[in-house]
Order: structure tokens, then sequence, then C-alpha cells
């Protein structure tokens, strides 16, 4: 089959031509249903909350970022973030997506009020009891500064073995806050080093001599006057890859006490005699139902990591659009750089998947909103909404450090200069890919989240039961599908089957492509594990040996969610121009995904050899295609100019 | 075949704990022939040169460069770089094995060593004549500061296009330089900004009203008491994502007149009557003469890199062999990070190819030293070293970029601190990707000169020459041998043909596969090039159109040079154990460049699907063989102790 064949037969109403009408129209499909609030934020003076011309020097950088949070605080948006009986108008998904915003804005900015209002407000707010309501509208307002004391210097990932206290003692009412050994001492604790007043610290609760696990109290460790409070010790971070308006600081406790009113008791909480009590009795589910909660943050770092992505494709392809180097033979004028085929194919697929990243993010958010809200509130859905957001971080931070990469290069050595704000872009977002969660750790979870069903019958299952349940991971009760699985079903039915020759153009067979190999890694992971349930097993060892196929399958799942989402809205949408476009971009993203796979498809026998060719040869095409709308592609992110003034030399 | 096939029988020699004889012996290979040149440098007090603790203002910051430079100047590295006639001692390889060294320390020295003595010292004594000898010794000793002044605002990559002017007024027996326009403006140019006095200014000469293409004419810039000279305008490119210690300008010259003397007239010189001549006639070959011999700017830099990578994989194992997260089931510690199958995936091959680099460099520099000093002085062995450097270049400045980020994400947090240097590794590196010639256009270079001879004869071919050439091509005429062919044919030799099952533990059938790839990709590309031998062929939407073929086989050639160079120092190893060590490394190297390229083995029919799955789980098998090992092998990189002072939380 040659690539003809492949190719969809052009629409006569496909643009082939810029207009500002095809860039508004392609903003409301990006925008969403969050087109007022992303509006709205889109008149923030860029002036007053835009990055800084120059870096600057790390105490005049934090002092402008604290100015910022304060100019901020004068906004609907941190209210947005809590319940009414908090001070709040409950608009959490507007909360976040406002918060995306501001990711094209100064990105330190954004980490200080998500420490601020997503971190510590978020604690104090979900794992906090009636008692802790009337902090809310302090800490939405900035007045009270605060910061979420988690990470310790000897345990990030693994914040179940945090070892900082917090021992009851019965004769005076009181929770002892300590730091038992330098390995406890919280680290990186944003807010800490200049403006935190009050820190959501987490520690093992002691009560009468009963560890309870993982708990969280509200520590002060400034007066108010600025001055640190007795029995803390803070240390600076010093200076960082970026972030520099971010005060960064290590806290550490000896033997601090605070009043037992202090205990964020939501989940466990002790009572006037001295008692312990949680309504979740099973410690470990106590544990990460409370970490649960905080799901917030890692849809917020997402959020930023493809607001920041979009800003530094926006930069290049402006000046890709712009740029001549080498006149070809017999011309007169240089070749545009975007004219090249190298340059198209490290650009284009990359603002492909920023349109699929951006879809794949609001409608994470608006199942957040539906999990916060109440509206959806079984136990599955607040698991699937954490495996959702721990993906979709992963993948959307994965996407913003790749991509800008690739934008500094492409700019050369324009896109060195900081006035170009990709190299800001660029430091400021490399922390990403690993807080709020290490990404390969977050895979992790989020392929132990698809096992589940299989690990919670583990130890009964034989060959024979394996093999049932990996027929039941093929029909789809274990993998979830994204929320438009009906529209994506019907793509996928209305495709030809395996047995066919695949023709890349259909989108059916392009969804189909992605849910085999997560299908095939799925089942294959889940038969490699089996083999931890022989009486000899290593459990470790069988663990250890499967966690790059474990860490692969996750990424496949994630891939496929993305993938189905951004397809399901491309059929939904109702604008007929806008439509054809994002079809095509939507054929990029997907091509350019399985292109990226392309041994694994061949080394399954799900492609051959020449289907392989093909597919290259097409996502080299759909790039040509997409060229003369490159600009409007990136003018339809709906970056504010103020905050994308570029010096970008050698523009037009 | 199982893959206990391709494991080959592990040697009683082979040592599985670490030990200081090891980390000494592998040093020696490391250190090749320039192991006496490195240790000098290693002595080279940590203090003074070492990296700021902290980013420093941009003032402070390139004073600090400035001192440090002055200091250098003291040792002899610089002297080494330049011929006696000139004041120095001819080392060419030291010098440029010296400068790889200063990599270790800031960045910012080693980029600002290098405009000072490899560009603008390299551009005195390799363009000028006798009559500028007499400025060389004051160079190397940094009493006269310069600029290196190619680059344009509007031409980067492509030099011949540069616009500013260098007219010969025959009244005065002056040369005009003058920008004519914006785009002409001498952009990003070191020692610009704050220091230089003296530019080689690159600018198309102009004799009696004709053209004679680009050539160096030296233009002061600063007057003794550091105001600007007359004529002269300069302008900061202010902060930049890293190198903060290199003063970045702008220079713009309005009709400067110089004296007719300060033209660097080695290939193309005007005489007392005004009189323009060349010892190259042909315009295009004399500028790529010209070009060729500043070869030594883009060995530098990959040594540079190199050098970059080393520090960071230093770092990041050193933390990964001390750092424990998450207990295993019934374990009482909790697992070091190095013993993740997914961390020793992500660290250990990227050790592996820092090896070969390092081999690879060292064989670079050797055959640039038999250039400058005139040992290997054809046309041929000059393109073929332009070539080497080019190719090289891009590996390893790509190798240092994704090391680099793969070791800040490897070190989580930790790795986000400026203390840990890894923030400054990266920052100060990422431009090598595309600074002395964006690594896109350096593969379209390296293809290009593969392609020499087809070039050549291109109009006269028909289909049967190309058929003809295509099987020359194979015969190895065209493709570049590594200089340690004799060995590598024999190994390849040795291994079973084609036809046979590939058995992956065997070092010739390793080497085979890297062959047939780049044979197979150059066939291909001089296949699709004949069609712009058609009558009616638009030669740019030709070439274009196979953009993306033809930097892939480039990238292939380069990293077959390189799998050469690596295994055949390995059989040349003298000791048994480092021997032993060395081999396991290279397998390690070479099998992970064939994986990464797998889905090209399937679709050309070079694997079977069995075999890559083999081969997967063979890389992962060698990194669990190697690990204990793994510290012993940055040790054996030699990097002083008082360079890589980290705060690694969390190690032991």
């Amino acid at each position: 089959m040659s690539i003809a064949a492949d190719v969809p037969v052009p629409s006569p109403s496909m643009p082939t031509v810029s207009s500002p009408q095809l860039v508004a129209r392609l903003r409301a499909h990006l925008d969403g249903p969050f087109g007022p609030v992303r509006d709205h934020c889109r008149g923030l003076d860029p002036v007053t909350f835009g990055p800084p011309p120059e870096p600057l020097p790390t105490e005049e950088h934090r002092a402008r970022v604290t100015a910022q949070l304060t100019a901020l605080a004068e906004q609907p948006y941190a209210a947005d973030g809590f319940p009414p009986q908090q001070g709040g108008t409950a608009r959490y998904a507007q909360a976040v997506a406002a918060f995306e915003m501001l990711g094209h804005t100064d990105l330190s900015l954004f980490v200080k009020a998500g420490v601020q209002w997503g971190l510590f407000g978020g604690a104090v707010s979900l794992l906090g009891t009636r008692r802790h309501d009337h902090l809310v509208p302090l800490i939405t307002s900035g007045e009270l500064q605060g910061c979420f004391a988690m990470t310790e210097t000897g345990h990030g990932s693994d914040v179940q073995s945090l070892l900082t206290t917090a021992t009851l003692d019965p004769a005076t009412d009181e929770i002892v806050v300590h730091t038992p050994e330098p390995a406890a001492r919280k680290d990186y604790i944003g807010n800490a080093a200049r403006d935190g007043r009050l820190a959501a610290v987490f520690a093992q609760l002691i009560v009468a001599g009963e560890s309870h696990g993982v708990h969280c109290v509200l520590v002060p460790i400034r007066e108010t006057d600025g001055t640190t409070a007795a029995g803390v010790t803070v240390e600076d971070c010093g200076a960082k890859l970026g972030l520099g308006g971010v005060d960064n600081g290590r806290l550490s406790f000896d033997h601090v006490r605070v009043p037992l009113t202090n205990l964020l008791g939501r989940y466990g909480d002790i009572d006037d005699t001295g008692t312990y009590s949680s309504p979740i009795d099973n410690p470990g589910r106590r544990f990460f139902t409370m970490l649960g909660t905080l799901v917030r943050g890692r849809i917020s770092v997402a959020g930023g990591a493809g607001a920041a992505a979009r800003s530094a494709l926006a930069v290049t392809t402006r000046y890709a659009a712009g740029r001549r180097q080498f006149a070809a033979p017999g011309a007169d004028v240089e070749t545009t750089v975007l004219d090249y085929r190298t340059y198209q194919r490290r650009l284009l697929p990359r603002i492909a998947t920023a349109y699929a990243l951006q879809v794949a993010q609001h409608e994470l958010v608006t199942a957040m909103d539906d999990v916060l809200s109440g509206r959806a509130s079984s136990e599955q859905d607040q698991r699937r909404l954490e495996t959702r957001a721990a993906g979709i971080k992963v993948l959307t931070t994965r996407h913003a450090t790749d991509t800008i990469h690739e934008c500094r290069e492409l700019c050369g050595g324009a896109g060195y200069l900081w006035a170009n704000r990709l190299a800001a872009l660029k430091a400021d977002t490399d922390i990403f890919t690993t807080f709020e969660g290490d990404n390969t750790v977050l895979l992790q979870l989020v392929a132990k989240s698809l096992l589940a069903e299989y690990q919670a019958t583990f130890g009964d299952l034989d060959t024979l039961g394996i093999v049932r349940f990996g027929a039941r991971l093929v029909g789809g009760t274990v993998i979830e599908r994204s929320s438009a699985r009906g529209i994506v079903q019907r793509l996928v039915d209305a495709a030809p089957g395996r047995e066919e020759d695949v023709t890349f153009g259909i989108r059916g067979t392009q969804l189909r492509l992605l849910r085999e190999r997560e299908e095939h890694l799925l089942e294959g992971l889940a038969r490699r594990l089996r083999r931890a349930t022989a009486p000899d097993a290593d459990a470790f060892a069988v663990f250890n040996a499967t966690q790059d196929h474990l860490v692969e399958a996750a990424a496949a799942h994630v891939e496929r969610i993305v993938a189905e989402s951004f397809a399901a809205s491309v059929e939904e949408c109702a604008d007929r121009q806008a439509k054809e476009v994002l079809a095509r971009v939507c054929d990029l993203h997907l091509l350019a995904t399985i292109e990226r796979h392309k041994a694994w498809y061949l080394e399954h026998d799900r492609l051959s050899p020449a289907r392989t060719k093909a597919l290259t040869a097409l996502v080299n095409e759909i790039c040509a295609e997409l060229r003369p709308l490159a600009t409007d592609l990136v003018d339809a992110f709906g970056i504010p100019d103020g905050l994308l003034t570029t010096e970008m030399s050698g523009t037009a």
C-alpha cells in the first residue's frame, strides 16, 4: 500500500492560509470550557505580573514575586479554590484554569502562588477541620503566608517513611514537633526562606507511644516581626537552576510545642481525653486518602508546564516564520527556516502535542472539579483522578522539558539570550519533572493503579486465573477509558479490523494502534508479575526486573488517554473550519506518537516495515501541509503579547 | 535463540568489586596519550579556577573570569597552541587536551579562554601572515584581548553570506570596515562587551569594486583606556541562560578605517599596488579552506561538552550510590537508588557513551595535531578532519545536553540546587549544541562530505553509474574508516556473516550492525538525491525532501566511527583487568546504540523481533553487571575532587 492511500482527501473547506478568524476559532476550541476565566487572566497587566526583563539578584527577585503575589490576591482566583464555609466560591476548576494561565507569567510567581494557595491553603482546607476554616480567608488574602513542609532531606518520593515526629504531650494538650536526625530536615520548602509564617508540617503522629502514620500539623515558623520562631531553624536553599523568585528553605524543629488544635485532623484527630481516632481504620488507606486530597497540586504543575511549553512554541514559531538562512540554488531570497523539513519535523509535532495536552488538561481539571465539589465521590472516582493526574503530569512536564529545549536549539543564539524568555522557561520548568512527584515514581503509581484489580486478587490467582484476568484486561474492565469513551469506541469500531492492512489516515485505526500497545504492555506486565507469587520468588527482584516494562506500560496508558481525549474533542468541534485544521493537528499528534514507538509495533508484528516507512513519510507530509498555518496554530494559544515580547534577532 | 547465547562467558579476571587499582587502570586508558597534560591540569588550584559557589551578578562573574584567564595565562597551555615562529611550542594536541580539562572548571572560563586563544588567537595565527606573528605572544600572555567577530544578526550558519564589508581604499591604503544594515551587526561575540580590544572581523573583501568573498580583518574596538574606538558601536547582549562570565556583545562599524596590513592575508592578500591575489583561485574553495583552519574551535567545544557530561555523571553516580529510597518488602534498610533498574538504565549507558566519546575525542585531537603540524597535509586529510570534528562535536554536545539533563532529574531537588553544579553545567552547555556550528547544519556538512565523491560526478551519472557508485559506497571507497580500521576489520571479519543469526555478545557483530545501518542509509540517500538530476527536478525540493534522511545518515556515520574507535582502543588495552571492564562498557555503549535504533533494524529486516527483545534484555543485564563498578567508572574520569564538592542531600 502506498502512502497515498493513507492521506485523506483534502476537504475544500480546509484552510491553507493564515487568518484571524481561524485563530479565533482554534482558540475557542483550546480554551474549551474555560474561555471566560482564561480571558480574564489575559487581561492581567503584563508589566505587573510578567517575568523580570533580566535575571534579578535573588533577594530582589524574591521581593518582586512576593509583591506580585500580593497583587494577585486582589484577583478572584485564590478564593475560587476554596468552599463557601472557608470564604471561597468553590469554583475549583476556574481556580486551576486561572493558575494555569499564570504559567505564562514569571514561573516563580506560578510556583509561589501554588505553594501559598494550592499546597499550604489546600492542606489547611482539605486536611483541616472546622476549627481551621477561619484561617483560609487569611491565606486567600495573602495576609497569612505559609509553607507546605512535606519533603525531607532523606525522603522525597517515599512520603510514608518521613522521619519528623509529632508527639502528643497529654499533660499539656500540646503536640511536640521534632526533627530527630539530619535526614528528617524539611528540605526544598517553598516560602520557607523568606516569607512563610506558618508551616503545614507532615510528621509521624505519635499518641501514647503509638504511631498513627503521617499527619499534618500547623507550626509557626516566624513571628509577626519576621524573626524565626523559638525552636525552629531555617536555612536558605540558596541559588537554584531556576525559579529564583521562590524562597526555598530548610526547616528543622527542636521539640517545638504547638496546641493540639493545630493538628489538621480531618483524617485523624485527638480528642480531649488524648485519644486518637480516624474515620479510616486502615493506616495505609488513611495515608493515601490524605495524600489524594492534594491531587490539585499535581494537576496545577501539569497546567503550568503546558503553558510554559506553549510560550516556547509561540516564541519559536514566530521566530522561525521570519528567520531566513541559506538561499536555494537560483533563488533571490534566502529560505525561511520553517520551510526546511528538519525544522518542521522538530517543531510541528510538538505544537500538535501541545494541542492534545491542552485538551487533556481541561478534561482533567473538569474531573477534578467533579471530585472536589462532591459530584463524583466514590473512592474509585478519587483513585482514577489521582491516576489521571499523575499520568498527565508526567506527560506534560516531559513534553515541556523536551519542547522548551528543542525550541532553544531551534532559535540558536537568539534562544540563549535572557530577553527572549526561552532561557527562563527552560531553567524554571526543569524541576517540574521531579517535583510534586518524580516522573518515574509517578509512572509506577499509574501502573500500580492499572494493576490494582490484579493485585487485589493477587495471592489467589493460578495460571488459569491469570489468563482470565488477561482476557478481562483486554475487554476493558481494568483499563480506564477516557471520558469520551463513546465517541472513541465508535471511531475505533468504524476502522478496519486488525487483520486488514493499516491505513494511517483513519482516526479509528490510529486510536486502535495506541490501544493495542497499551493493552499488550499491560497484559505482559501482569504475566511477568505473576512470578512474584512463586513460593521462592524474591518479590523485589521480580518487581525490579519488570520496572522498565512497568514504566513503559504506564506511559502507553497515558498517551492513549490523551490521544482519545483530543480525538473526541475534534469530533465534537462545531466549527467546520476549525474542525478541519484540528483533525490534521490530531493526525499529526497521533501519528507522530505511533511513529515514536514504531520499534514496538514492528517488534510485535502490528505494523509491517513497509507500513512504518509510509508512516514516517506521512508525518513529513502532514508537517508540510500544516506549515502555512504554523503561526495561526500558536497564536491560537492566546498568550498575551505583553508576555512574549522578544528580541529575536533576524526576524523580519 | 535465547539471551543466554548472547552473554559472553564471564572471565575469572573480571572485577566485581570496586578498587583503587581498577580506577587507576581505567583512568590510564581514558587519559590515553594525554596523561601528563591532564595530570598537570588536575593540579590547578580549584579555588582559583573552579566555578563560583553561587551565581554571581553579571559584572562580578565577568571580572572573576577575566582574572581567571589572566591566571591561566601563566600556565603553558596557551603557548602550546601556536607554532615556534609565533612564540609557541607547537604542542597543538596538548593545548586542546588541556583546554578540555578546563571543561571541568567554570565553563565561562572554558569559553572565555576558547575565544581568546582558540578563536581570536587561532584566526591571527592561521589566517594571518608573517606581519601578524608578533601579535601572537601578546595574545598568549593575555596582554592583548580580542574577539572573533564572525556571526552576524542575520547570518549565523551561513557564513558565506555575511553582510559586513571590508573595502580597500587605494588612496590611503586602508580598509574600510562597515556594517551596511542592522542584520550585518556582529552578534553574540564573546569578549566584546567588556574586555576585547581587537576584533578579528569577518567581512566581504571588496577591492576595486570586486568582491573576493569573506576574509578576516583586525579592527581595534577599544582604546587602551577601555573607551570604545571611534566608529565602533558596542552593545551588551545582556543576560543569558548560562555562561554568565562571558561578556557577549554586539559590534557595529561605521566606516571604520584600518591599515591594509590589518588584513589577515594568508589566503587572500592585497599588495602595494592595491591588487588582490590568493593562493587559491576558486573563491568557494578559498572560503572553505579559510574556515577549515578554524576546526580547532569545534574540536574544543566537543572536548568541553564531554568534560561537562563527565562532571555530571560523576556527581550523579556518587549521589545514586549513597541515596536510598523505599524499602523492599521485608528489608531492614531502604534500597539504594542505583539498584533500581530504571535508574541503572538511565545512568549506565550514558557512562558507557562518555567512555566511547572520550576515546573518540582523543583520536580526533591526535588527527588534528597531524594536520596542524603538517604531518598530514593533503586536502583530503584536512577535509576528513573537518568532517570528523563536525560529527564528534554533534554527538558529544548532544550527549552532554541529554546526559546533564538526565542527571539533574536523577538527583531530584538536590540536582536543582546551584551548589551541586548540575544547574550550571546544564545552563552553561546548552548553547554548545548550536554554537561553533548548529548541530543540524553540521550533520548536513558531514553528509555532504560523505557524498562528496558522488557530488563530484553528479551531473554525469546515469542510472547505471549510480548503481556502480552505490556498490563502491558499500565497498568503503567513500565511507571513511576510523583510524583503527585494521583491528576493526579483523573483528568484523571474525563475526558470523549476515545470513546467520545475530549474537549480540560478539564485538564484530555489534560493529557490523552499525556499519550496515550507515551504509544502507547512505546508499538510499544517494539514490534519492539522484532525482535532483532529472531535467524538471526542483533541486531544493529534492534536497529538502531528503533532509531528514540526510541528517540520519550523517549521525549513523559518526556513531559508527565513535564505536569503532572505542572498540579498537579496548582491543589494544594492555592491562588485562581494565580490558575486561572496558570490554563490558564497550558492549553497553554499542548495544545501547543499536537498541536506540532498533526500529530501523526491524524495518530493514536486519534484526528479528525476537532478537530485538533479547537485545533489550541483554542491555538490562549488562547494566546490572556493571552496577557494582559504577563509582569506579566515574572516578576513573579523574575529575579533581575540589571541582566536584557537592551538598548532595541524602547521601550517606
